[in-house]
């Protein structure tokens, strides 16, 4: 059985990161299956998902580690082709994907009690964004 | 059909990584289905899973990684908050991810030769953990 | 249901990427099944596969976050021990992580219009590779 849901989320752009566990939650307790994996998907080529404690201090910890590695200030071959300034954006979203595979069980996510979901936009700009869900399970 | 068994883990933490390839493989033997694919997810927010070449010249390679680019002996702002000294442990975390996903068919894991599946620990203490593991398959 | 497919490649080696978003897409046209979820796998511990707006600006932007993190020119002990020179592509493998999982509805996978898969080879020699395409739905 597979079950397809739509989460629609505003970001801030910039590495802003939203938690949408209670999202993906409720869908799978409505989605009238018991178990099986959720699959979260971002169709975009600039943010990703992932899990997080979802407090400020690991937040800005993870934010910082990516202005580190893939520093927004220095020069990316994708903007002299297109000059839309987000190539760090991009590379970012390469490196850390843009789906996350979770299982559920009795309708319950099998997340830790400090893990949550979240999803990251590492564009320049606030965008508008859908996120698939897809659970396969019985 | 789906299957869910779990996979009781003792670690050292520090970034101390556990092959349970064969723990997968045998329930996937053991599960009664043919083919498919297994997710493994660890409900966790300081430990994470992958594949390696399980020989300690790749996990010494693998771990140096991880102290430069999350090394922990700088201040992060989840210790500010927490005082628990393993903010590296959740932006580590973060990033490498906690599930992964290997398609079986034949009752085989599609795994290369040199290929081995690895749990890793990246908190600051040894933990008893618990990986899930979901099969959807036929 | 599941269906289960190969796709053959051959690759360059030394970060080399391959869109197979084509090859993906017309076995989903054709697997028969309506809405699930395709998961591809590489069974190397030198590969990965992630998505990625497939311009060589893009590429050449991943390609160096790569050299830099896991900068190919330093020692690794993987080398030490097998003397084969691909201690930077084992590592960068196990950080990418060899899989993929991509929600389809409608015989249609949910990517977005700037959004390609690629097959990224790490290892310093040219590949004939096998990635694994399992196909899970109704």
């Amino acid at each position: 059985m597979v079950k397809s849901y739509s989460i629609s989320l505003k970001t801030k752009g910039n590495a802003d990161a939203i938690d949408i566990t209670d999202d993906v939650s409720e869908l799978i307790k409505a989605c009238g299956l018991r178990s099986g994996i959720a699959t979260l998907f971002s169709p975009s080529s600039t943010s990703a998902l992932t899990t997080i404690e979802f407090e400020p201090g690991c937040l800005n910890d993870f934010r910082r580690l990516f202005d580190e590695i893939i520093d927004p200030n220095r020069p990316y071959e994708h903007n002299k082709h297109w000059d839309d300034g987000n190539g760090h954006s991009h590379i970012r979203a390469s490196l850390e994907k843009p789906f996350l595979t979770i299982p559920f069980i009795d309708q319950t996510l099998t997340l830790g009690t400090w893990q949550q979901v979240i999803f990251i936009d590492f564009d320049i700009r606030p965008r508008q964004r859908q996120v698939i869900l897809q659970i396969i399970g019985e």
